[in-house]
């Protein structure tokens, strides 16, 4: 924690109570820094852009990857005004940042009305008691897009 | 299920035998389909467009949302060729849709590299016990976010 840690989350703040006040998305803006320097910023877009995917976090790191030319935010630090929700944490870990700093709390969100507590709760049910359904269909033909992966020799993988 | 259904999930597979074999990203693909139709469709693009939240399925969701003008995928099928990770599955139950099918499993997908435990294991850990550190800093400051969002009385929930 140093006081650039601070400024740095203080601006993401700033620009969370911004995009309320524009009416552009949620309460939620995140940074992504890199060796003291901002790479990308995001803002919740949500509403604004019909994407329910563009919470700051993913915005921010979608941003940082294309200004670095790499899928993987490696030594960079998140500043998240919110602990992320699942769908963010999962994008984090495939991003594989050094670090995430994090100011309100999921327990605040849910108090402003963004509760994530179902996700957490499906994402550890059995595929077979989810609220949405998820129901197999052709695994069998599924392995041969593995199979097309394997017999690659340059395959990339992340 | 019925016979349309795995006509769907067979055109999953073979645009991610394709997206292999053209060599833009993963083995994976997906479909988004309403009343019958295809709304939009998605290949793992992680590799060849510098974006770690390309996966299939988002790339499908944000693609449907974009043709339904429309953040929430309503009475919509998500047709995955594999069982969404967990960024992908809170992507999901972000979206909303009716019902997932799904083709290969998360072991399957594990065997040709692609493991998703870890994050499942991440995302029921303590805040301070996870691999990416997740650094609580100015919790107080960021409630003034949430105030101004209580404040506005047109604000768009989702």
């Amino acid at each position: 924690m140093t006081p650039g840690s601070q400024a740095f989350m203080a601006r993401a703040i700033e620009m969370a109570i911004d995009n309320v006040r524009t009416g552009s998305g949620g309460p939620f803006g995140a940074l992504v820094v890199k060796d003291g320097a901002v790479m990308a910023s995001g803002v919740n877009l949500v509403t604004s852009s019909n994407d329910p995917t563009a919470h700051a976090e993913i915005v921010a790191i979608r941003a940082a990857c294309r200004a670095l030319g790499s899928f993987q935010l490696t030594g960079c630090d998140i500043y998240a005004t919110c602990e992320p929700c699942p769908m963010c944490l999962g994008a984090i870990y495939w991003a594989r940042p050094a670090r995430v700093f994090y100011a309100a709390t999921r327990a605040d969100a849910a108090d402003a009305g963004f509760d994530d507590s179902l996700i957490y709760e499906e994402l550890t049910a059995s595929l077979t008691a989810r609220r949405i359904p998820m129901l197999p269909l052709l695994r069998g033909e599924a392995q041969r897009i593995f199979d097309a992966w394997r017999s690659r020799i340059d395959r990339r993988p992340y």
